[in-house]
């Protein structure tokens, strides 16, 4: 299924001609579900969908990204093997302006790590460092385990806190309630005196299953180490303290920042046949953390926002607006590649009509989230009614995403999410688990065919979707 | 609810009288489903199942054991130390006779283990070395991956495997079917001249969960060094070879077999008031593998069958014969504790009328299997309607286990299981996922129910089970 490139843009040409007939013919006509401005996509939009689910291109690439790059940490060789073989990949199924636009990124090094119970029984804590922590002394940091519910409850046992590690056993909610044990944990026990933290994982009970993900340090306290455990692991120290065991653990990480490195965001276009400076925006972000094979975080989000542009590549169609995919680099850890992209194209940002992101998996049942003006909203709605054969329901809220925000909010540019089961995705988000061999092909292929018609339409469409 | 002896003993006394008068007024009519010859029990089997399902006992102790002293593979210091603690417990709940019997085990130690892609990208697999592998030379082992689906596919290769690394990625249907792969993989790997064996962990995919266990070599081939590899990292591989690339692997592991030590299986007993001679074994093992913390395999099996005796205990039940707990030792990496204890009562194992094991979980949905001959089984079948408070269904085969199997062989003595779910059961066998968290307290008191009122009775009736 090799695309040839010169066949391909031979078809750009007719279609882009055809197109622009079909709609001068066509009035553009806004209404709800059965909504006529949609004729004209209605064809193209069935062989969007019908090219994507037709094979499994879009999971087979997603596997050989992951399975020949591994995880792809910001500053790793992995990732910047990854972005190389992104470039030629994407320039060999036609994108056009394929580039690799620089982006200095953090380097964080996890080292060895481990913790361990220093009374009896000699025994490990399944642990997964925080990235962006700091390291410990090579002995490593021992301390009396301080194990609280909230960050209320630290404050209510502010006097007990100095020297010890403090372990917050949050029970995980949902991500964003949960999250913030996570982010700023370290640096509100180093406020009150912690020597290190240890945070409930971030994500329902797996398999012995820590999850890491960044942390956040503040000037007002010291940084301090902290690291992720598993849940099975904190709910073994909260039953030794309610038989009052006091419990001793020694943690030591190798843990380490090293100077920036140069990176890139990946970035190709299908140049728009009429309005090219009006840009329909989809990513996903190449960098991962260094577990796991970063399979839906973020892999599958670069694919198969490059497959909306592939899949229309082949069907030979060049819309009135230009596509552009970028896969970011470093958004788990600095989200440079999207800072870097809202500096680069900052005075064009107006000019992006939607910006769309896959970083929530593909994990059926999934939705398509909308975030915009309610003008936009309710085209976008329509746009949705063409994804019924996909068995997506109603487009509701929930757009937007870390990598496109910076833009948007510099161009108040409306966006647009694919989000996957929330589920089954902070199952295995951010840990070793997060592996290709559990998205479903199928599941690849709609996301792709879903992301491709709703690009298409907002590129294709004759007036740009409003703010 | 702690146990005091004083009292226990006193109602000990009192129980067996009444017993004894009872059984002296009642036919003995062996029958199907609503069997009169059961009525003398019915009573008191209505009393264990309420005194076992009031409340988390059990369960809470299972908790006390996993979480204090962590998971106790054979020769560790946190196995003798839960030993010490089930001795002094045991004699505290008012058991007879409670004893550790010295047992000289193998002592097998992990080391640190590591195995990676040798070619970019540096990244490491999931392994878990296999229980008695050898290590490797400090420097590892690298080598090409030769991967099989099984032992005839290996030897229709037989030419190739010379200094390869032999993965076999058969998949995981049954643990009778697959295991043969954990315990004999190098064992044939080396006969044609392997110099590592990887094998897919036995156990579905979990969440990059490897699954260790013991392997076997014979004198016919070299030891080579072997680890299960987690499902997602042999099916990367099995992907990456279809693709053509030729994977090549460095495997590093410490392990290696140290002195033979001391350890001991824990014996008490409720000596019988009119057989104590005849002997209803019941026991799970102490020992587990150095992941996890063995709640399922098998300190539950200790727990529920400890925990039968000290429900007849505490209801004042001293049956007509004796009921033997026993907690063995090394059942994982030896079975010594099995082959000691047959050696040790060897004389005596005519005079056990029934063993019973708990080594395959209590997960929901759990049955009762019993192995013995037809007029064994008829009346164990009639004890098993006195289950159906517990939700149990009718007691079918599959009666048996490691640890009784020496004993039962010696003595054609029938043998009961307490059989759990397989497959939650095999989800976490073997891994650092076995922990006590997943074990419903309810579970753990519907098994220790049953098992006391199998016992009891086999204990109580008049006549002994027959062979």
């Amino acid at each position: 299924m090799l695309f040839r490139r010169s066949t391909a843009l031979a078809r750009l040409s007719l279609v882009a001609l055809l197109g622009a007939t079909l709609f001068v013919s066509q009035a553009h006509t806004q209404g709800p579900a059965s909504a006529t401005w949609l004729d004209p996509y209605r064809e193209t939009a069935t062989s969007l969908i019908q090219a994507s689910t037709s094979d499994d291109f879009a999971w087979e690439r997603l596997a050989e990204l992951t399975d020949t790059f591994g995880h792809r940490l910001s500053g790793s060789a992995n990732l910047e093997q990854a972005i190389a073989w992104a470039v030629e990949t994407m320039a060999s199924d036609g994108l056009e302006h394929v580039r690799a636009e620089p982006v200095m990124v953090p380097r964080w090094v996890r080292g060895a790590e481990h913790a361990e119970f220093v009374s009896a029984p000699q025994q490990a804590l399944t642990i997964l460092g925080l990235g962006g922590s700091i390291g410990t002394p090579p002995e490593g940091i021992e301390g009396d385990v301080l194990m609280v519910n909230s960050f209320t409850e630290l404050r209510a046992r502010a006097t007990d806190v100095a020297g010890k590690i403090v372990l917050f056993n949050a029970p995980f909610t949902t991500y964003r309630d949960s999250v913030t044990y996570r982010t700023d944990g370290a640096r509100v026990a180093s406020q009150f005196g912690a020597v290190a933290a240890l945070v409930r994982s971030v994500g329902p009970t797996g398999l012995r299953t820590p999850h890491t993900g960044s942390l956040h340090y503040e000037p007002d306290a010291p940084p301090i180490p902290a690291a992720a455990v598993a849940a099975e692991d904190a709910d073994r120290i909260a039953r030794l303290q309610a038989r009052g065991t006091q419990v001793r653990v020694r943690l030591t990480m190798g843990a380490r920042a090293e100077p920036d490195v140069a990176s890139a965001n990946v970035v190709g276009e299908i140049r728009g046949r009429e309005r090219p400076d009006e840009v329909v925006l989809l990513g996903g972000h190449l960098d991962s953390w260094d577990v796991g094979a970063g399979a839906s975080d973020d892999a599958v989000g670069c694919i198969v926002t490059w497959e909306a542009a592939r899949l229309m590549i082949s069907l030979g169609i060049r819309p009135r607006r230009t596509v552009r995919i970028v896969l970011w680099t470093n958004e788990e850890n600095g989200l440079r590649g999207a800072t870097e992209y809202a500096a680069r194209y900052g005075a064009d940002a107006a000019d992006h009509v939607l910006a769309i992101e896959s970083d929530s998996g593909v994990f059926a049942p999934a939705k398509v989230g909308f975030s915009g003006g309610a003008a936009a909203r309710s085209l976008v709605r329509d746009i949705g009614t063409l994804l019924t054969p996909l068995g997506l329901g109603q487009i509701g809220g929930g757009g937007g995403g870390a990598d496109i925000a910076p833009i948007a909010r510099a161009g108040r540019v409306p966006m647009l999410a694919y989000l996957g089961d929330p589920g089954r995705y902070f199952s295995i988000h951010h840990t070793s688990a997060d592996t290709v061999d559990r998205i479903a092909p199928e599941e690849v292929s709609k996301a792709a065919a879903a992301l491709a018609v709703i690009a298409y339409v907002a590129a294709e469409m004759p007036d740009r979707l409003p703010r």
